[in-house]
């Protein structure tokens, strides 16, 4: 008997399997998701001389898991990682302290291994990274979310969440912040909220998860801002952080600092056989010479992106569109009228080439953002912000009547 | 207030924790156990030519995740994929039907995710790789183990597996087998065992889960081996394989091939942002043109130290010791006389720099391996090995009383 049609595997999948992936059929024309960056910032010329010499000198040593260098990861590309969040986040710590991971999913992955089991509850920024609540929710976790304002979590509000949880005996596992670029709303927590946010979490008893995956990229510059949280407590904060947004995304060179009571546990939960090394030492070739220019020409380059995209939505939607003007970061957060249900407009938006991130996705209460959505600007050309938000602003029209006016034009039904 | 001593962490830990990681002191003196592979054969000025090369030509696509190119990964890595599994495994497949994997454990994982629940059930050979017995125990999931004998999985013992689950209304969630070079006895399973296995799988209706991590180290010749058993019935059958011992386990660059609906549902549950890519640019640029040169020079180099290997133990334990002399790969499966309990010699030879794998930890019945151990001879040198296995037949007699004589001296108390 030859070939046959195999197994029944939809009666064998495990319950809870998600959906089949369709087929990749290429990214839209205006791409205003995801944490792409910019391909013409990508240093290629830089980037090969680096591999090649990180290669020539450490290469042999690929015939080790973790090149022999134990599981915390590249000793060089640990240093970097040191020595930056010294220099820019206000960190004390050796190589020693750090886990490198790949991209900082994993390091997302393996704190919720350490920490969550279904029935857990943990307390998020109400507005938050989708793919953090996303995972929590998968795993029977209940997620109280915390208000925010122009500058990230309220504290009044957490003050208040802690008190309620503990009234029913609740201890949450854990505090879920970006302080630092918040996603989506792209706010700096100011000194004296981290400060306090610390106060509570010892009074309560509660590990704050530090996400500053896109701290480095500061319009004002990356040592203006407060020193991280976990700089302020070391023994309270599970920090972890990415070079994915400051280089490339494709590359998955990402990193977890914790007390060593968890980071310790962190590597007994990474089961991977390492991060790849190969990637890790052309970060810590690369970075450990460019870091700072690097940073900082890119900076630049995001920010006058968002500059466009600003002048373009101002233009396309006029007084429809609330605004969350970042202070760094890859993507723009805006509020439509309440009477927009921005999941109406993905379909109508994908047949004309636009992609972006429906607001309750980003939501701990999806319905709270039905009308709420985020661009991001790091991949697309200036040319393609502009056309793919007036294009984007003319679906918007055409489903819900909103905006009335683009530009000086009125729109009418077409 | 300043820095604290930090929350109760023992106390937010989920059940199941593992243990804490020690601190990474390096590799002992004789390192006979995982995949590392020899520093000597790492091509290390051609991967850094490669490197740069790739980058030079392919870097900006870093800037994006994937590279633009989807989440099953790089074209040119599963342009590789499918050439090498139709030149050397019999299997016709195109780039659409590979999954790229951070490694072929990352595979086990996902497959796992995908169809295994606590209490299901699963057929493994009695002897199998630890990491894969330790993974699906984890789950809570049983393990019925398989009898093996020099050629593989015996068939009539799958025959009366299968039988005796389905008279207790079990249907087996999957049936495990490493088919060529087998971990950890070496062995290559026949072409009529593969035919039989299926028809048996199909019988059943449950899938064959094939991992070929070894198959392309052959000391025959790659393609003197029977095909896959992919190859034979890809609806059956999920195959994984890997390059990490073919080129270097420190590069995380696997594969998952198996039918659509089985595969795109792998990709739903590979959350992590894709792996990395400059691995997988590096692995096709190289391995795209010198991967059956590389295969077949590091395949000389493995079997010469497999022969000083196999003289060492042979010279040192004599009779003491039976050995399963591998057809391929980079260990050798060894069984001591019953009255030695290997877990106690692990101790003993960590304190003289010895370091091996204990039967137990690659037997689905611990106790039925008590005697039985694996080294790997790919990392030391033959000078290590020699010297190595003379100073655990040392250990041994001291703990053991066993072996009696070495070379042709008698061991005798210290």
């Amino acid at each position: 008997m030859s070939a046959s049609q195999g197994p029944d595997y939809d009666r064998l999948f495990a319950k809870g399997t998600p959906a089949a992936t369709p087929r990749f059929t290429g990214f839209p024309k205006y791409n205003f998701v995801g944490g792409h960056n910019d391909p013409t910032r990508i240093p290629v010329a830089a980037l090969a001389e680096a591999a090649a010499a990180a290669i020539t000198r450490e290469g042999a040593q690929l015939a080790l898991y973790n090149m022999g260098q134990g599981p915390l990861g590249h000793t060089g590309m640990r240093d970097l990682v040191a020595d930056k969040l010294k220099r820019h986040r206000g960190v004390e710590i050796t190589r020693d302290d750090v886990l490198i991971t790949s991209g900082s999913l994993q390091g997302l992955d393996l704190v919720n291994d350490l920490l969550l089991e279904p029935g857990d509850t943990v307390l998020f920024e109400e507005l938050s990274y989708g793919g953090a609540i996303s995972r929590v929710k998968k795993r029977g976790v209940t997620v109280v979310p915390v208000a925010l304002d122009q500058d990230g979590m309220r504290m009044d509000a957490l003050a208040d969440a802690l008190a309620a949880l503990k009234a029913k005996g609740v201890t949450p596992k854990y505090i879920y912040t970006i302080p630092t670029i918040q996603n989506p709303t792209g706010s700096i927590l100011p000194l004296d909220r981290r400060h306090r946010m610390l106060e509570l979490a010892r009074e309560y008893g509660v590990p704050i998860f530090e996400d500053e995956c896109y701290a480095d990229l500061i319009w004002a510059g990356m040592s203006t801002t407060p020193p991280a949280i976990y700089a302020l407590d070391p023994a309270q904060v599970i920090h972890i952080g990415s070079f994915s947004k400051t280089l490339a995304p494709a590359l998955r060179a990402a990193y977890a600092v914790a007390p060593w009571p968890v980071l310790s546990r962190l590597v007994s939960l990474k089961t991977d056989g390492g991060t790849g090394s190969v990637e890790q030492m052309l970060v810590a070739e690369y970075f450990g010479k460019h870091f700072d220019s690097h940073v900082n020409a890119l900076t630049g380059v995001l920010n006058e992106k968002l500059a466009t995209m600003v002048e373009a939505v101002e233009r396309e939607f006029g007084a429809a569109a609330e605004l969350f003007v970042p202070k760094g970061g890859i993507f723009l957060w805006l509020r439509l009228p309440p009477e927009v249900d921005v999941t109406k407009l993905v379909q109508p938006a994908a047949k004309r080439g636009i992609q972006f991130n429906p607001g309750p996705e980003w939501a701990v209460d999806p319905a709270s953002a039905k009308s709420q959505l985020r661009l991001c600007f790091a991949l697309p050309s200036k040319e393609e912000i502009k056309a793919g938000v007036a294009e984007f602003a003319r679906v918007c029209f055409e489903e819900t009547g909103i905006p009335k006016q683009s530009g000086n034009v009125a729109n009418r039904p077409g």
